[in-house]
């Protein structure tokens, strides 16, 4: 029987199956299209995330964006080919988190969950496959498969707004990219679902994606402070020593990774502390916890043969190995359990605030080959997309379980993972990529810090560290150099000016991300979501000497060095070498951050802040919380004074979050939202006030001041 | 029922089926294994080559290279996973043409027809997917998908092989690329057909395939002389005063090529000659052969609007377009009568000697997606896979049908296309590259020039000269440059002498050619294809900084920049702004080229040959045929003088081919082999001789002499 199964197979194989494609609107402005016979494993099921229904059912109708038979699937020999419209004037930001552009109108995507590779192909820590117009909506496609995106590249013989065909030998205007009306998918499964997010802008797009997976994540006040990584064969005394130099030196400091060496053995796992460097494991986190300190602990998932685990998960891993460590079928309960259960036990049990998991993207040549196999039945293929939110899921149960917020990193995403306590980052190290990066996570419902390691220079160093501040993790990794905060004396003084600023804009940040969490809206951001802001990206001729540029492509040239941190602020990092930049400010009246001082309005300005500054603009009427520069995250209750600063002419407001920082309890509506007003009355004087707390909500607001920081006319 | 069958099929594409692997010896030392169900299209049926069925039944019976047990295949959702075994001492070379590295054991490639794009990772102008072992075997995949190979990089749970788990924290023995025990092959289809090749030596083992595939091609005489391309907008007047041009300095011509410009339009194509430009084509190729120079005229395949045969065709065209121009579906009888009636008439009857077929190979911006569909129902992967070898095949014919043969330029191959009369190139442009991919073009049965198109110095011009001519076509690429042999003035004499060196050199590659045709033997090859050489790459550690190589990943030296063209003669290129450099010589004496002294045995030297020379040295014993510098290949018939050169201290012979150099005649038993021999008298005395024409067979050997070249001790 089987056999004429399969003989039955090789016919519908290579026929086509250009059925309709079947909608169905799931929320307000959110359509969920079905093509085929889509597969029982995707993203959106390995991330088990719920949308947020009730935050998407408050929200406004708004129309599907273009026809919904423009929407174009076919079933054609084991693959889904899809295809959905673009107009001549539109925008494509994604799919994928991109490193080296913003705009991928034009580009080929494979989506591959990998270590980047230095070329925005698709190979990515976090290929969602989601991207968002210009032209405000977004599309998901929630297969875990390899999938490719021709994004406005394909163009078919019967399209309907069709490019010309021009004369190559003579006619100047000839492109060896001609205009393309469409984004086309190849799918290889037998069906896929897919959703239309209609926002109305970009950013409302980018929101309802973010809300349809419950709504971002929200970290613990600690979360948000100081966190330096450690040389990977310190042992606990150093760990000690080291978070009592940050004390004694007066820099911020609210969590300590710890790199491989905390385990018996690495690469592969133990999962276990190393007896001889850790004798202690739960008095050092007492310790230190007493210090207003966590930990944080590297792994990668890969079971070494010396783990205590090891006998009881062999019959729960995959076929192959990395580096001679057995992989656990994170879609195999036992599996999931045994491992758990011994991050639990001495670790999250004992006060471990958190992991970093390591290696779960690729590259190819360390982790398990596509044709590995699962006892799971998910294929090695689809593993591999969804390893890493396969492991941020369980890691993250474990500290629901405990009924306590973590903070991790981990190495590889997806689609679905928004509200999983995780934040990426890798081993490559291109400041301005990691800046695109940064800009391009905001597309994709992911995290990303552009983290510290080592520097050639002080200079370096010190551009570095001013912009991984403005970032969702404030880290320095120094597993292998090293670097404290101050190991470049000549420029220590102004790296602790930025570590506090950090601590400074404790609540700015909380309260932003509270609206990632609430409302979708991405901390961190491109300036493409938003308002005001000019994004088209420019083409200028590229070299027209044929023996370099044989088919005379064209160079885009677009904004992706500069992105908003939070609602008030954009930022405009510096990199090493650089004396000055340019920054393109969105439409409406501009502030520098630290002076208050006017900075332009819907213009490219040039700035030349000195080595001291990284350039920051705050918009007109913004008022932004400040606390004093704690060493650590306030604690549970904990009251703290707050200077709200205003900016510009206009009167404006902030939204301020709090909760207790640290549990689960916002979930049952032990939050509030109180809102920082400034005003200009009719003689044109400013004045500001928070509203109250409300009875029975949480209140960490001490002392209240207003400061207007810019200068009256 | 078609619903009924996609649903039955669900079940079976998640299953797995681990069947038997049916084996037939095939030929001596050549077995065919089948697993599952091999899909209707394949590359060998898409190069339709037949195999020189009468050399294999002559080769001595070789045993299979290891227990057929060892290979294993299973069929798991819709994909065929195959495994064959790797010993620890095992090299392995290729699949694909790699363009810098010549050891493939521990990469993963992934077979796609494509632009080179930098790297070696499968995608190549011939992902062909054939390797070869140094345990002297080779093994073909012969599908037409996008294949991903584990070439010894993937450590299964249970490897009967298995590198052990060691501690990264403390041993410095750890390494971030365990050693594999196999070679495994991701297939995404239901089955397919491979083949095992036991050659004895690796070079006996791509012989074999050589053969299976046809036998390699024998281009005709003048293919192997010198050709210039012209500027891609020369007008008729301008191409003959070219070829008067090379005729009055005295540098050699047998062909011109003709750029885009040649055509009404072109990016895409009308395949019909720009009126104004070539008002008169026939009185051109007329004129042009009185002077004993061809035409080579480019062409891609897509077709304009503006094309007279553009209604005609447009039904047997793909979904999509490439520059606005529709594709013919080369698998469609129609599409494939249209476009080449268009070539003949007015091209190839009017003595149009060869074409120039770019842009079938990538990259991906520029071709169809692979949503694209064709009329004959062959997948877009599919057609991107073999695309070049059906224009091979197509255009071949046209001259078969004509009687003659021809040589042209390709961009794109595939594995069964040895006998298709081609030579591969590229955009791009390093010269130690283009080197790498001439020694790798001999594991895989395709043919490589590293053309000349411009240079920065004249130093780099005359380095890159001197290695063309030690490839299978002789050439330079003006298109974009208008670059002529001459142009750099102070090397222009030592351009001419290599020019007409390859001149002289005409009778050992044609012979070395005619090998590659009856006996499959590579006229250009890797020095790890000669017994006696060392191959074995070295491994350096690489950087211990952690931040720059954080797994520790080791850096491999091996020989890549020196290769056999023909049986006896070792080329080792020198590159710009080299003056010196090291070659590794096989056991054995070897005697330099030019001057016949000794040069060493099995051993590295360095060699210091200054700017006038192209280190080559020669095998002991070796007899090679010169005849004098022509301007243009002999004709049919046209005797001409032959000076042997023997080198060294040892006797020896030389086989020499010969046929009238431009029909098929040879296929039917036109042709002669003539052995030149050199022995050693009693008194240590070297006299030589040639063995007579056989009655009836072709002669065109004029005056015989003997030179010694290595002199007296």
């Amino acid at each position: 029987m089987k056999k004429l199964i399969l003989l039955l197979c090789l016919l519908p194989l290579s026929a086509a199956a250009s059925g309709p494609i079947s909608w169905t609107e799931i929320f307000p402005g959110v359509w969920k299209g079905v093509a085929g016979e889509p597969e029982a494993y995707d993203l959106l099921r390995a991330a088990e995330c719920e949308p947020f229904a009730s935050a998407l059912e408050g929200l406004e109708r708004t129309p599907f964006p273009f026809a919904q038979t423009e929407v174009r699937a076919e079933v054609v020999d084991g693959k889904t080919y899809l295809r959905f419209p673009l107009r001549r004037e539109e925008q494509v930001y994604g799919p994928g988190l991109n490193f080296q552009t913003v705009h991928q109108r034009g580009k080929i995507l494979g989506l591959h969950v990998d270590h980047y590779g230095g070329r925005d192909n698709g190979r990515t820590h976090a290929p969602v496959p989601f991207y968002v117009s210009s032209a405000g909506y977004g599309v998901l496609v929630n297969s875990a498969r390899y999938m490719t995106f021709y994004v406005g590249t394909a163009v078919r013989r019967d399209a309907r707004d069709a490019p010309e065909a021009r004369d190559r030998n003579t006619d100047p205007a000839w492109t060896s990219r001609p205009y393309s009306d469409a984004v086309e998918a190849l799918v290889p499964a037998n069906g896929v679902e897919f959703y239309v997010f209609s926002g109305g802008t970009p950013l409302g797009a980018v929101e309802r994606y973010n809300l349809f997976c419950g709504g971002g994540t929200l970290p613990p006040r600690w979360g948000l402070g100081f966190t330096q990584r450690v040389e990977k064969l310190y042992d606990a005394a150093q760990v000690v020593a080291e978070a009592e130099e940050f004390e004694r030196r007066g820099y911020p400091l609210d969590f300590i990774g710890l790199e491989p060496g905390w385990q018996s053995r690495a690469y592969p796992c133990t999962f276990e502390w190393d007896s001889g460097r850790f004798p202690d494991p739960a008095g050092l986190t007492r310790q230190l916890l007493h210090r207003g300190v966590r930990l944080n602990l590297w792994v990668n998932p890969y079971v070494s043969p010396d783990a205590s685990i090891y006998d009881e998960i062999l019959p729960h891993t995959g076929t192959h190995t990395v580096w001679c460590g057995i992989v656990p079928d994170l879609n195999d309960p036992e599996a999931v359990r045994i491992w758990t259960d011994r991050l639990r036990q001495g670790q999250v049990d004992i006060g471990v605030s958190g992991y970093k998991i390591d290696e779960v993207d690729g590259y190819d040549h360390y982790l398990w080959p596509d044709v590995a196999r699962f006892p799971s039945g998910t294929s090695a293929e689809q593993m591999r997309q969804t390893y890493g939110v396969l492991a941020q899921k369980v890691t993250g149960r474990l500290y629901r379980q405990a009924g306590i917020r973590t903070f991790g990193l981990v190495r590889g995403s997806n689609a679905g993972a928004v509200s999983l306590p995780y934040v990426l980052y890798n081993d490559y190290y291109s400041h301005p990529d990691f800046i695109t990066a940064l800009v391009n996570s905001g597309f994709c419902g992911v995290l990303w810090t552009p983290e510290v390691r080592g520097s050639k220079t002080a200079e370096e160093w010190l551009r570095r560290f001013q912009s991984v501040v403005f970032s969702p993790m404030a880290m320095i990794n120094a597993w292998s150099s090293g670097t404290k905060p101050w190991s470049f004396p000549e420029v220590a003084e102004q790296v602790k000016y930025y570590a506090e600023l950090r601590m400074m804009l404790m609540p700015y940040f909380y309260s932003e991300f509270a609206r990632y969490r609430f409302h979708g809206t991405p901390p961190f951001r491109s300036m493409a979501l938003e308002p005001g802001f000019r994004s088209d990206p420019r083409t200028d001729t590229g070299s027209r000497d044929l023996e370099e540029n044989p088919y005379l492509e064209a160079v885009t040239r677009e904004i992706k060095d500069q992105y908003m941190a939070g609602g008030c602020l954009l930022v405009a990092p510096m990199f090493a070498g650089q004396e000055s930049r340019t920054v393109l400010l969105p439409a409406g009246d501009w502030y520098d951050f630290y002076t208050g001082l006017y900075a332009g309005n819907g213009e490219e300005i040039t700035v030349e802040p000195g080595l001291d500054r990284i350039p920051v603009f705050v918009r007109d009427g913004a008022v932004i919380p400040f606390i004093p520069p704690l060493l650590h995250a306030p604690g549970p209750g904990e009251k703290v004074d707050i200077e709200f600063r205003h900016y510009g002419r206009a009167g404006g407001s902030y939204l301020l979050y709090d909760d207790d920082g640290t549990t689960f309890a916002y979930e049952d509506g032990h939050y509030s939202w109180r809102t920082a007003t400034v005003t200009r009355d009719a003689r044109g004087e400013l004045t500001g006030s928070l509203s109250p707390a409300e009875d029975g909500k949480p209140d960490t607001v001490g002392q209240v001041t207003f400061r207007f920081m810019t200068p009256a006319e």
